[in-house]
């Protein structure tokens, strides 16, 4: 969904603000405090499913736009405010956007990034690992094969992956300072149909991150090459390897760069709400910048406010935090797009 | 399903005949290379989900019944031949038979046991273990707990009582000559909402073997202290338990005794059509005879025919010994009923 204003007199430099709408599932209901759905304010916070992730942000966007409206002021320059499906998984809204030719100077994206701008983001690479077994009666389970420890070996096996690309990610200039850059995790696992039969089949879906500079196409090789590996030290699955699936994110890292001008718009704005100069944000996961600014040349930045158990049960987003950012952003517009009078 | 036989004169002895209609699930379709429930003939054999398991044991028994009446014959004792639901996971139909009162002097259930007589057989135990994980968004994995993974800690832990059990089966007058009497499987895992959040939770439906004589009471306690025990030795479950469920088998195991008439009656029939004496099969399954044995001492034969698969892709039952299994059926039904000229 993309609403355009047009400024009367275009003088400023164009904007895109925008967010994601999409969250990630609730998980078991009865581990929220509060239902996921209907939003609860307590002691400064307010909790649900994507208060931080991001609702908020771009809701803050928009008050931002409010604000300046509320001030006497329009901006003079276009903006595209942008709200976007399908980050959680894949970017593709992102890339829609792009694709159906919203441009602008400079997009900005209001993720809860706890008052820091993200300078170096890593890409994700998602698969699917589909495991077989041999199933057999399992009064006699040594003869066959069980799909769900055979899915485990794997598993092991990508942990010893994770710790390689950790140990190569120390040459990275910006993530050598982080301790544990690159996580890998087998997010949902669905195998077998009986307890006593031995599992015939078992599906693992994971994700990986890779840093900004690694190639996703070699990182899948290596995927590929190191599964193929653990596989020939199987008894099983040496003659019946996995299948592999692609089944989401194949996203590049990003380093912001070649976006001195909107940074120092940005930092105007930081200094009268926040004081001093913005802190770099070494980010572990990724955000949509990444098509704005390597695939279109659109300096992208992505900045916001603070909360937590972002994906988790009880997420919440700090209230104070997203008036501060909100107001931050309202600022930053009217350095970039330039207002006048109303 | 219960059909009763009345003979005009009763003057031999009662049976049950039973057999299980139920089967278990067919797994993925494609792993099959005829229809499951389209049964089909190749080489001597029939293939189809239940052709072995059981079936064929099932209508074997009617044959039997029916080559008795060919043969110009009829029993001269009470027949109630049984078709009973839910074997494969509890034993509650054959259970509820007894419980409504049917009863006779022997039971045989026509199980596929390649020619054999079922000795002695191991009770089951079904547990569902239920573990939570910390939920994070997986940028910050190492800061939550996998549910996923935590499963494979307590699936590695029971691994190792399986080794203890199957040691302690080495004093078993029975099992103590199979390799490996104890099956630990666990067969149906499901985890996880999503894969770039650590999961929050993780099921595992588990079968365990137990053997004649031990106590189900006991088996379970040691369970729990077992998976206790380990979840102790791990950072998030330590104070985070698994929760468990009996989720389908508690059965004890069986040993066959108390029955040198219906033996005796059975060992003509066997030698008339196998041969020689029966041989004894130490069966790592179980099966419905323990109910007739154990809770209502009715002595409860267990042989039928040859196959392969079981629960497995592709199951088959050879027909050649279904009708030498068969014909053994109707000699023993003869033998124990009696029989008249019709």
């Amino acid at each position: 969904m993309v609403g355009t204003y047009r400024p009367a007199s275009a003088v400023g430099k164009s904007l895109i603000l925008q967010g994601h709408c999409d969250v990630v599932p609730t998980g078991p209901l009865e581990m929220w405090e509060t239902p996921p759905f209907s939003p609860v304010v307590r002691d400064g916070r307010m909790y649900g499913r994507g208060a931080c992730d991001m609702k908020s942000g771009t809701i803050g966007a928009l008050y931002a736009l409010d604000a300046i409206k509320a001030a006497g002021l329009r901006p003079t320059a276009r903006i595209h405010f942008q709200s976007v499906i399908e980050e959680e998984s894949t970017g593709v809204g992102a890339l829609s956007t792009l694709q159906r030719g919203y441009r602008a100077d400079a997009c900005f994206i209001p993720e809860p990034t706890s008052g820091k701008m993200v300078r170096s983001q890593v890409g994700v690479i998602w698969f699917r690992l589909k495991v077989r077994g041999h199933p057999v009666h399992v009064f006699e389970a040594g003869s066959g094969s069980n799909a769900i420890t055979a899915a485990f070996h794997l598993i092991q096996s990508l942990e010893k992956l994770e710790a390689q690309w950790n140990k190569r990610a120390k040459s990275d200039r910006h993530f050598k300072a982080v301790r544990h850059p690159i996580n890998f995790n087998p997010g949902i696992i669905r195998g077998g149909d009986w307890a006593s039969s031995v599992p015939a089949w078992c599906d693992v879906d994971c994700r990986i991150a890779i840093l900004p500079g690694w190639s996703v196409a070699d990182c899948q090789a290596e995927i590929l090459s190191h599964v193929a590996a653990a596989a020939r030290d199987h008894r099983f699955l040496s003659n019946n390897p996995p299948d592999m699936e692609w089944s989401g994110f194949l996203s590049e890292g990003y380093e912001l760069k070649d976006s001195a001008e909107a940074e120092a718009a940005f930092g105007k704005a930081y200094d009268v709400v926040y004081g001093g100069s913005v802190h770099d944000l070494v980010f572990t996961a990724l955000t949509d910048t990444r098509f704005y600014g390597l695939n279109y040349n659109i300096p992208s930045l992505c900045f916001g406010a603070s909360g937590a158990a972002m994906h988790g049960f009880n997420e919440y987003v700090d209230l104070d935090s997203l008036r501060k950012s909100t107001k931050a952003t309202a600022l930053f517009i009217a350095e970039w797009c330039g207002v006048e009078k109303l």
